[in-house]
């Protein structure tokens, strides 16, 4: 798959500086309209766009310019069959440790889409790229998994204005996971995706929100002056 | 700090769908003119940027929707003058790895504007922050630092729109960095950004890609097919 940069006959944007007030209001539309989507319509993502938005992924900051992702296409059924049965199982072993009513609602809940999805996309870490030294990572090692989180969320931007929706599954195991698609041990599954035009669009709140299981925190509460106690 | 959105008065975006194409090359311009930034202005970033920042970082997908984050705005000059000798520290214990002539290259890299930079942010992530059971989190608890990541590339990407540059600084030690802060041992400093206006704009390259430490690898080679091995 070739890089595909969009962008290039785009109204000329500022090299440096702020956006005209039109392309950051785009730039914030992405943010605040990208949904984790869980319901999709059967159509394929067409190449170009898919190349567009891995290209998207791979223009992720990296530490040491490390690029430390790769990213695994399934489109096969039966993979993602054995893929779906590990993660309804996570799913019922989760269920075990809530209380009712909230285990019922828990069960209630459509968490994935892996078998409507056209496309799953397992986004892994290899901690060995670049070899032992890789700069700006010698005092916190984990910015190899944090980058590949970052190419994640370049992802999950790029398919929203493509109009892709992208849901995340973390209720699986890797070890499984690893086995089911070849994984080596010491490549880590970072984000198990699924890649699709989203069956009814995407919503307005996150389901979490409109469902009332968790409420959104004020902004206020989450930000701290010079110090984590201080009260100013 | 309130929530501030912009996007409100944007142009008709679709609630669904594509993005129309200069929306669409609005968001890519910001993914693939994103930088870290080492050198900044001493301009302050105004407040109401600011929170339009934060509240893009606020509104990442989160698992569980737990919202593990915290901002922490460090402006103070003498908080930043003892992280800025601690990166200094790690930086000299790190260039004891690197042989000549790599070492002295390395040395000679500006790699953070801790004191330039008018703002620091330290990102964190609470893990205990919604209870013992969140939901999606019981197979991979990594998935809540992976949420925190995910909200700092929508500051990050946030941040180019407004024309503001950010620089993350990884050659840290988070021991120390929780007893400059005040961040108690439970609470992860998974981010430590440097926030202003890009001193010279914004690069058209990655320092490591343009000075030739490390190159872009094909998107091609980063690319698999149904199974980590296939040759597809």
């Amino acid at each position: 798959m070739q890089e595909e940069k969009s962008g290039g006959s785009a109204p000329a944007l500022p090299p440096d500086g702020e956006f005209p007030a039109e392309a950051k209001n785009s730039v914030y539309a992405a943010i605040f309209g990208r949904r984790d989507v869980r319901s999709f319509r059967p159509e394929t993502v067409p190449d170009d766009v898919l190349a567009r938005i891995l290209t998207a992924a791979h223009h992720a900051p990296s530490v040491g310019f490390m690029q430390p992702w790769d990213f695994l296409l399934v489109r096969s059924r039966e993979l993602r069959g054995r893929i779906k049965e590990l993660s309804d199982r996570e799913r019922h072993a989760a269920a075990v440790f809530y209380d009712e009513p909230r285990r019922d609602r828990y069960l209630a809940m459509k968490l994935e889409g892996i078998l409507d999805a056209p496309l799953n996309l397992c986004v892994t870490c290899d901690p060995t790229r670049g070899g032992p030294q890789v700069l700006g990572r010698n005092s916190i090692p984990e910015t190899d998994v944090y980058s590949t989180c970052l190419a994640v969320q370049n992802l999950w931007l790029a398919a929203r204005a493509e109009g892709v929706g992208v849901g995340w599954v973390s209720i699986l195991r890797n070890a499984e996971l690893r086995e089911i698609l070849g994984i080596p041990p010491h490549v880590i599954p970072v984000a198990y995706l699924c890649l699709g035009y989203p069956e009814g669009g995407f919503a307005e709140k996150p389901l979490l929100e409109s469902n009332g299981w968790r409420e959104r925190i004020d902004l206020d509460l989450l930000v701290r002056y010079e110090t984590w106690h201080s009260q100013t």
